[in-house]
């Protein structure tokens, strides 16, 4: 049945770039380190963003746009900022190409069309943002700014993995703008909040909240907030992040405001974002080695409808006749759902191809089926078959709906959790990181040298210092030191 | 009341920019001709791009989305099409910058990160796109594709203006691919009835639909349809076009299909777009010296509720209390509402922000008013004033928006509608086009060279030969040569 999908067990990698080409999400492109976003993918990336934007606008928030462009001395501004994004950024350098005179039907740059100073493609916007900003900002009554963009960023990324780490992705970034550290502070975390109650409710994902040590801290941050969840080789991937940003950019870009007591201050700053990464980290928490597993809440098409094709023309026609009953009935439930027609491909192959696809709930209907008044219902997450009553078929959908999508959290919740082991001693630490994976919780001495020799040791990197964690004295894994508190690491996507 | 808007009399021009800039659409950028667009203007063109997608969707549509750049070579490959966007491309040179040794804190772009072969910034998609079609089209199973995708571009546009002309602008690109060129042309004329469907039944601006002649096409297109509206000055403005593409591009990305015959044939294709252009036509349509006036169905604040201070405590907090329940109501009436009680500026002047704003109803609430079960109701349109008992206010609103939408299109459309002049001499062809402006309806010869010539005399360019345009034998307006039918002229942004 599972066409062509090398298995996990086999090569996990290699299941993964197999379920995202030939479950139709994404593609190569002819660029190097750039995808193409298939229609079934892309609508996978709309249900999931079209989600967070109510979140974002339920929050106070508004979208807005700025330029794709960064001039280059803005990148310059922020010491940090440059120096994490110089090293990855596509260079406009010309706005012109002209007939090649050596070479008939060719272009090449036209030399006279030389920018005086070179345009970068935005790898993030906090420069070009807080550049304007400082238009937007007189007084205290022009704060709080909650903006956020929709947009596509790009960073030369050496290595490049379909949705994980692309040269261009498409993602969001809010940025906020406030008077006092405390409600700049709050608003990262708020914002932390929305990240994580979407990985958990629509992703059916279960996250870990956290602080970034400071080496993996985002490039101009004061401090970044993380949620941190688990695939199913054991390695943990970074779902989103929420920067509190201090006065940084406020200082770089010279925005200050006058407040109630008519005093000149620095503007507070935070900035958040998710992106297209977000699908990566969908298809490998839930899927198996015959496809896609897509939770029911942002599944593309909830519903599949496949007929069994019958010899019996009148029979045929009665299956047709009450397919196209319950695809209406399924809509007015609220449902996406789909009946597959085409007598061009036979059922077995439609089942398989629907199961690649992940669609969670696929129903199949026969002569027999219809002389019993029932329907063959089969979930995509445990591959469960049921004959159900064509008379409450429509309302049994809809529970059954809510139960795959709970069930594909609570199976993922089960894995991460039995995948945090603690570990007291160095040899405990790298056995567990080699035989089982996961988050390891383990002191550390809070410094940046001892978290560089782990890394260096094992590869594995502080994935955050969890919130609310319990206070526990405790000596650090590798040097012995004290500590008042565990981390996580793990290996990393 | 209106503060600092230059009325359209004196220039219309800065006018218009003066709406833009104080009515809190757009600003200007640091980047040349690149705008960014504030969360007001922002909202108006999520309110358009949602409803322009959910009618590409209920035509059949998915959204998919392909990479931002494109390979030089790729450009090249469609003589008309390079020739088209050559001289306005950003042209990505190198992927790094690197400390300037000669001035601390300063990057230079790194010499050593060269790309062997340049990457545009699309202009439009079509050479990525169809490269990319290339792979997913064997045979006629795999047609229609029918796709679109909301994007960024960049035409480096040596002249700017805000929303009408800008080197980065948003917008969307259908592309499909078809068996045969019936379907094709039928896909195109479609696509250019969503167009105008969108134009006068949501932005109320009427628009004629016709045909480019050859010297306007798309660059790469067979035929271009196209969407003209006329401003408040007299000019045409394209509002959006649908290219029938032939088997241009299939030809230069050698993309054949297998028919059912078992023959292989070159696919068929379209593509068809509009902009945040189109918030700059909403704007010169319908607005007024005293600002904005925007179409209820898109205006991203409907209603907005204003309280007149008293003070008399009691009779303030009733006041509050009335404008409260009344904001819940027209939420639940489905209608977007603001209740502005900001105490730190005066209902005069909060009247004249709202107009200059464009929000299509304004409620002011006083004492007296209360004492009588009564608000006062003016539109933004004609600014009439009503007293309108409380009772059965919602269902008022509901309908006045509707009036309001209906009242905005004949309007423009009477305008439009009195601007359109025939014309049968050359004299009053000029005079005509000087003195009152909008379309004028005239013989022509059929020959780019005249066209060219009348553009050069009057500056104005045949907007579209209309679609279903009544045969009249004629001579053309400027040689005399026969004509079989009238054609639009227009100066046009």
């Amino acid at each position: 049945m599972s066409k062509e999908i090398t298995s996990r067990a086999e090569d996990y990698s290699q299941w993964y770039n197999d379920l995202v080409l030939k479950g139709s999400l994404a593609d190569y492109s002819a660029v190097r380190g750039c995808m193409v976003i298939k229609p079934y993918g892309y609508t996978l990336w709309e249900n999931m963003s079209d989600q967070l934007d109510r979140m974002f606008k339920e929050t106070g928030h508004q979208n807005a746009y700025f330029p794709l462009f960064v001039p280059k001395n803005f990148l310059e501004k922020e010491e940090g900022h440059a120096e994490g994004f110089a090293k990855e950024c596509a260079v406009v350098t010309h706005y012109r190409l002209k007939a090649d005179p050596a070479a008939k039907g060719k272009l090449i740059v036209d030399p006279e069309a030389k920018l005086e100073e070179e345009l970068i493609i935005r790898p993030t916007s906090e420069a070009i943002i807080w550049n304007t900003y400082r238009d937007w900002i007189q007084s205290y009554r022009d704060l709080p700014i909650l903006v956020n963009q929709w947009a596509n960023v790009v960073r030369w990324e050496m290595r490049t993995r379909l949705f994980l780490r692309t040269a261009e992705f498409l993602w969001q970034e809010g940025h906020t703008a406030h008077a006092t550290k405390e409600e700049a502070v709050a608003e990262t975390e708020k914002m932390l909040d929305v990240y994580a109650r979407f990985a958990e409710e629509y992703m059916a994902m279960p996250v870990i909240r956290g602080l970034k040590t400071e080496s993996e801290r985002f490039a101009g941050a004061e401090d970044t907030y993380c949620i941190e969840a688990l695939m199913q080789d054991g390695k943990a991937l970074q779902a989103g992040t929420s920067h509190f940003l201090g006065q940084n950019f406020a200082k770089a870009f010279d925005v200050k405001f006058l407040t109630k007591d008519n005093q000149q201050e620095y503007v507070w700053a935070t900035s958040w974002g998710t992106s297209t990464r977000l699908v990566g980290a969908l298809v490998m928490v839930h899927s198996d080695d015959d496809g896609l597993i897509l939770p029911p809440r942002i599944a593309p098409l909830q519903v599949v409808i496949i007929p069994i094709s019958s010899k019996d023309g009148a029979a045929q026609k009665r299956i047709h006749e009450k397919a196209r009953n319950l695809v209406q009935e399924l809509k007015a439930a609220g449902l996406s759902v789909k009946f597959d027609d085409d007598d061009t491909s036979r059922p077995g192959w439609k089942f398989a191809e629907y199961e690649l696809k992940g669609v969670p709930v696929r129903i199949a209907l026969g002569a027999r089926d219809l002389d019993n008044n029932v329907a063959e219902v089969v979930r995509r997450d445990t591959k469960e078959k049921r004959s159900v009553s064509l008379d409450g078929l429509p309302a049994y959908v809809v529970t059954l709906l809510g139960d795959i999508q709970r069930a594909m959290f609570n199976k993922a919740k089960v894995y991460r959790d039995e995948h945090i082991t603690k570990a007291d001693a160095w040899n405990e630490f790298e056995t567990t990181l080699d035989e089982k994976g996961g988050f390891i919780a383990a002191h550390w001495d809070g410094t940046a040298e001892t978290e560089e020799a782990i890394k260096e040791k094992t590869k594995a990197t502080i994935r955050c210092i969890p919130l609310n964690a319990e206070q526990e004295a405790g000596r650090c894994i590798l040097t012995g030191r004290p500590s008042k508190q565990r981390v996580l690491f793990a290996r990393a996507y």
